[in-house]
């Protein structure tokens, strides 16, 4: 079974609108920090992806909104490796406060050279520290 | 034929992240700022909506990343309405530097009552301003 | 002697500008998330506030920038009650990345009536929860 | 006389905090933003002063709220310049919404080689496009 990650955060002050609610694009800056925190528990900090010239750019994303955050709740951003090729990776970010499932959020990451920002393939650790993320789907 | 409408902001310092390039969950909160603009197109200020006592949430969005749109650059949103149901409007949001395409970005809103927040018809009126926006589509 | 109270935060990519440094407004929104965790410890929840029919918002801030947070550090922000009067709240907010000094923040909240927006006394129970942080300053 | 620049923008929704106000943070965003403008006003776009190896860090920032800005007001930012030394400019931003003073805002830019970030001279031709801003403070 492919092993998953849980990021969890708390909603802010000025993250909520006027509405009360968190701010619709603020959910896919926490899918980036979410994304940050995978790196983290599979491969290492970002530092390391670039010490080897490397980089990520965001390719696309989506979410659906079910229902809203609300100021000082803790969220948890469950993340899954959906798929991951030799230059790209989608992964799917799913909000939950408490049992209450909020926004199922996808995004698609490419591997880029950091240097020329040209698409290049993941470095074979990176693959491997993935590995038990992907399951199936490698 | 449908009408589109058009918004063009700066790039700001603040948006542009250590690659160079705006931050990708940046380019959401600019379909939001160009589809208020929409409205004040079409139909006046949101609080001319917010006075009928509707207003809207954002159902699902997502977007493709082209290219990437940097500092200081002059950006170009061509919005348009891709669907507009009892309670819900689609709108497309593309982006440009001059001539160069950038993102294209979708999202969905559904019209709510401001007080319940729930699902609501968007007023006659509402509907009456946004049909030539709409085109072929209502 | 007063108490003070720490605050731990990460810095986010998306806090990271093109100089490679944390932009300098995100401070101030630091200085918020540490001021709703500095109630939390001394009076609980900032609904807690709220449910007495009081808030408050900022009069004045301020910020010296001695040295920046870089991407994915970790932060310590401690949070000291410079000031309590009837009405209004000093804190300063003192920013390190391990041993080094980064920023020095200082902002004066003022309590409000949550309906009409006017100044308005701290409830007696908020100024016994900051009686040990406010020390010789009462 | 010196020479004063006004930035106008307009609030956008997701400035706009549970309170309705504009969030504290976002002036010095703003602040930061009018600084660009400014630059262009008198010299050009930044990108003019990175050419010359040279680029800018926020020493010191203040602001005084008197009173809120709300969502899809057009605001006003008022420029001066009211020092400018060998290797550092401090400017007023001070905001309206028509005739209402709402915030009043001071920052304190230092000039900083643009590789090794180590303070620098501004260079000549940038002393000399703001000589008419600067006025009897040179």
């Amino acid at each position: 079974m492919a092993k998953s990650f849980t990021h969890r955060l708390r909603v802010r002050y000025v993250e909520c609108d006027m509405q009360g609610i968190v701010f619709n694009a603020h959910y896919y800056t926490w899918i980036d920090d979410a994304y940050t925190e995978l790196w983290r528990d599979a491969f290492g900090p970002l530092s390391a992806l670039r010490d080897r010239g490397c980089d990520f750019v965001v390719a696309e994303s989506s979410a659906r909104f079910r229902a809203s955050a609300r100021f000082d709740q803790e969220i948890d951003v469950v993340v899954e490796v959906e798929l991951m090729t030799t230059t790209s990776m989608t992964t799917t970010h799913t909000f939950f406060h408490e049992d209450q499932l909020l926004v199922e959020g996808r995004i698609r990451h490419v591997c880029i050279d950091a240097e020329s920002m040209a698409k290049a393939p993941w470095p074979d650790d990176v693959r491997e520290a993935f590995a038990s993320y992907v399951g199936a789907n490698v």
